[in-house]
């Protein structure tokens, strides 16, 4: 299986991800400013991919640290968490990730030179952690699937997304490995493409049925009942159940609504923010102009000069969200009452 | 004013829209081959506009006839109008125009050495005539636009799109001219990039304060209700108000209705199909994979081989319109009673 991010023993292997699919670039990462460079471009990307990569970019941050004194060493570590932590500011797994390791750490009672070696093995921890949470998702969230359906998604969230099989996506592949027929619809996700460029090339690696769109394509696919289900991922889920996920995903939800056809986020339970109680609290990442005017950085299809509007992320109401798959089961309607216990019970950490 | 269309006396100058906005440039078409080639390829696209390019291109075809019976040349000139609603399906403007031509053909008493001069004739009058239903249409249009308002458009429906001002994007021009404080928010319009390409570039050189959006943003802006009022054009219209146009506007309409946002279609007359009783009926054109796996013919996005559904147009619902803006006048709900009365009193040609 391709892995999107791999330890070496000294480096972060990371799929450089602003290649695919023209090629297949590996990256070996070895400083804390390059984990941040290939986070912030998007040379890694997707919710739990990021907050995994993070982790590791904490711990290169670290190993060359020389400070004698623990606490020097803990507040170096809080402030190079806080660095990686701006690196993109919706998903919320990149702070979950840096936060359990601070956490962590500050109960730890090795000495100072061991503290680096314990951000690696957490980071490892939490790595073999996402691959298995995954596959639960995929688990839980094909059961929902039924032979022949068509399942239309957006965004990348498949392997390359995660460091296990996925989330949306993860449910596809191990809805396939339970050998339903599905075929999946693929909107290509302007501005940065992630629909074409990464998931139509993980459904062409798995060999799986495959049909890419145009973004403004899926309320006509919905009204012409070309789609079964709807499947996407998250970025950052609030306690009430509003979900922050690519831009265009509110989009699908409304037309879902509008179609009766069910709108279905799958997301680990990392991607859950009980600190805020709504999606307006979510932090909306708008990025540059020239990701809209110049595709892939390679050609101008606009006017020189021309303005944008450019958020790389919306918010879309729990009520719009007919079930939230996790590695811990699947939560329906009422959300709010439903994430309510899952706060209570499940997500102490 | 820049004109998408020009009779320059012998023969048929468009601008190539394929080439904007990196150039301006013209085109001179001699041969009725020449004139499909361009609509095929969208050189000049449009409803309106394709319908006036194609009266010309039917006098290209005939001017080099050399039949002696004037039963011959009727049957070429049906022969080559039948070539021409070939170059795109949807449009009815296309066959609008040239049936126009044939009928006003059949009427005439001219020896078969004049009716080219006399289809020219026509086609001259057909193409004056849309410079004045646009400016009728931007009059009408106007009056429901308010000082301070953010329209949000899609595709292209201006002076490039017809060879007045335009449809939906000639009210912006009208309402502009009339002092009005406008913005505008344009859809991308992928594949083709219409919008980013076209309506973009007419909006800049008319000084009109215009944000490219991608597709899969318009329900975002109507969320954050950043949005007053959506007008579209249509490439033909059901006898029950139901309309065919880019792909892409059928996703808008139903957004605005979530959002409850009115949603103006802006089209001449020569839209309407009332041979038609909705929009099941309208052959919807399916455009080649390329277009969406190669943007601009130019950079691949996907996996070689990706399979893709490219229509090219959808169909919004009557119940979705809030109201159709003609030249003569603005038809409103209930569109299939008002649309009716239009067809039995004004529009008997």
């Amino acid at each position: 299986m391709l892995k999107s991010i791999e330890w070496t023993g000294r480096s972060l292997r990371i799929i450089d991800q602003t290649e695919i699919p023209s090629c297949l670039v590996y990256k070996d990462l070895n400083t804390i400013e390059e984990v941040f460079e290939a986070i912030q471009r998007l040379r890694v990307r997707g919710a739990p991919a990021i907050g995994i990569a993070a982790a590791y970019g904490l711990y290169l941050g670290l190993r060359t640290l020389e400070e004698e004194n623990r606490d020097d060493f803990i507040a170096k570590a809080r402030h190079y968490a806080e660095y990686l932590s701006q690196a993109r500011p919706t998903a919320v797994n990149l702070g979950w990730a840096l936060n359990r390791i601070l956490s962590d750490l500050s109960k730890l009672n090795s000495g100072v030179r061991i503290l680096p070696v314990e951000v690696l093995e957490i980071a490892q921890y939490l790595h073999q952690d996402d691959i298995e949470r995954c596959n639960k998702i995929g688990e839980y969230g094909s059961e929902l699937i039924e032979d022949g359906m068509t399942i239309l998604t957006h965004c990348n969230t498949g392997l390359l997304a995660t460091t296990g099989i996925g989330t949306a996506l993860g449910i596809i592949y191990t809805a396939r490995k339970k050998r339903k027929k599905i075929t999946v619809l693929v909107d290509e996700t302007r501005p940065l493409l992630q629909g074409a460029r990464l998931t139509m090339w993980e459904l062409h690696e798995a060999g799986i049925p495959a049909t890419l769109i145009t973004d403004g394509m899926a309320a006509y696919a919905l009204q012409k009942r070309k789609v079964d289900m709807v499947i996407v991922g998250a970025d950052r889920i609030a306690k009430n159940g509003d979900v922050a996920n690519k831009i265009g995903t509110y989009n699908l939800a409304v037309n879902c609504r509008y179609h009766r056809v069910p709108f279905y986020v799958a997301a680990p339970l990392s991607s859950f923010d009980f600190l805020i109680n709504s999606g307006d609290q979510i932090p909306i990442e708008e990025r540059s102009c020239q990701e809209i005017t110049d595709v892939l950085g390679r050609i101008a299809i606009t006017v020189k000069g021309a303005n944008c509007w450019n958020p790389a992320f919306d918010v879309t109401p729990a009520n719009l969200i007919k079930g939230i798959i996790t590695e811990g089961g699947i939560y329906r309607q009422p959300l709010l009452k439903t994430l309510n216990k899952l706060n209570k019970i499940t997500y102490q950490n």
